[in-house]
């Protein structure tokens, strides 16, 4: 993990453009809109692909140097220095159904590694955000994970059960028993939830680095550890699955659990 | 269906009991409280009681004669013309994680049918409300379900698919597999999502009455039906089993597919 304090300057633009891409996404919530079938049979609209052209220009305008790598315009300048890493409508379920869980998240990677990450929530107007140097922040207070060494008293969260390739339903299936009650649903909430120290473990997979990266500086910032099911840290290098954990005593054992 | 319209005196002491219980809610939600288990390994909280003492309090000082079922404090005048039937927190796992879709349900049933319904979500401010001989409104606003015949463009809701015993296992699946897309983690928040015609199916199992008799005013209300899985009408006598619709024509295929 670098250990340098990420600049002021990173931070507050960051909040730029979670107020940026909230008011786009404003325009579209609950509004009668096309939804289009990407090739992996996820749903994408209107709204997801403008949230995150209104961010990527915002980003080419003021650091045109940085890197952009966006769930639904591709990637740009990846080797930079600096990438940012957007997913415009983490939970595009959700967004469609009207549910206000859905989060947009920002993550900035320097050298390949996480260290300022967002979890914006605009329909209900709540936001996380961490990075290196700078204690994570739940609506401009800090926040800290909760100690549970012990699964039996740790509530887990995922999006769905279904999530989980077969191969991985035996692990997570293992897991899901070993702690006190298992909560879905929650899109990229779940994360924010282990940072403010009301949820102890979040597991996901299938995913890809802009449904987590941002989630590392948050989790991390306030305490806790995310990595992959290996326990190596996340970068952009990183596969598909993510585990975030509030106490590290419980991270050890949860890898145990799924290896 | 009772066909008479409820007395708009009802349908705004609904608001008053909905008021007055988010107002308890808030001093609870997201504080460090005590969890108790209850037998049937539920989680329970001093929220909760609290709460629904506060809208039994209102209901016993304005309709001395209304009887009441809690699912915190058990039942009085259960044979009442009009009884109230309570859930403080719907969602107790959500209350506890500092996830705001939890929810208050409030239905008054005339001779055991639910008659008035509110669905209130006190974390998010955000309301539903339906009644006999009144348009559902969300927000204060009309809402209405949309059309959907056909299953495989259905967007289905439930609390979680653990949630279904082993002998319902099967029959939840074919339905799963027959639809669009599954969403999980919405609590009572999905029944809403159905009447305000964001969503098509919501269903459920090992439910008390007092988690769903106050979903079918305000779903029918918008256009919808809300019946148990073998198409009866809910009422105080039904058992555990739910399945919400917005178009009677999906109703009458989900009804085939989980027989």
């Amino acid at each position: 993990m670098t250990s340098a304090k990420v600049p002021p300057e990173f931070v507050s633009f960051a909040h730029e453009l979670a107020e940026a891409s909230g008011k786009v996404i404003a325009r579209y919530f609950r509004q009668p809109i096309d939804i289009i079938t990407k090739e992996d049979l996820s749903p994408v609209t209107i709204a997801d692909r403008e949230t995150e052209s209104a961010m990527r220009a915002l980003i080419e305008a003021r650091f045109p140097g940085h890197g952009i790598v966006g769930e639904e315009h591709g990637s740009e300048k990846r080797d930079a220095e600096f990438v940012w890493v957007l997913d415009p409508i983490d939970g595009t379920k959700s967004f469609i159904s009207g549910r206000p869980l859905f989060g947009t998240l920002i993550a900035l990677c320097q050298r390949g590694r996480p260290v300022l990450g967002v979890i914006d929530h605009p329909a209900i107007g709540e936001r996380w955000i961490g990075a290196h140097g700078h204690p994570t922040l739940f609506q401009g207070k800090p926040v800290k994970v909760r100690a549970c060494p012990d699964l039996a008293k740790a509530s887990l969260f995922a999006s769905s059960p279904e999530m989980f390739d077969p191969e991985d339903q035996p692990r997570y299936q293992r897991l899901r028993h070993a702690c006190k009650m298992s909560v879905y649903g929650s899109d990229c909430y779940h994360y924010g939830i282990v940072a403010s120290g009301f949820g102890d473990v979040a597991i996901e997979a299938n995913m890809g680095i802009y449904d987590y990266l941002s989630t590392v500086p948050v989790v991390e910032g306030a305490g806790g550890i995310v990595t992959d099911w290996q326990g190596n840290a996340l970068t952009m290098a990183s596969d598909d699955k993510v585990l975030a954990c509030g106490d590290r005593r419980a991270h050890e054992k949860v890898l145990k659990l799924i290896a």
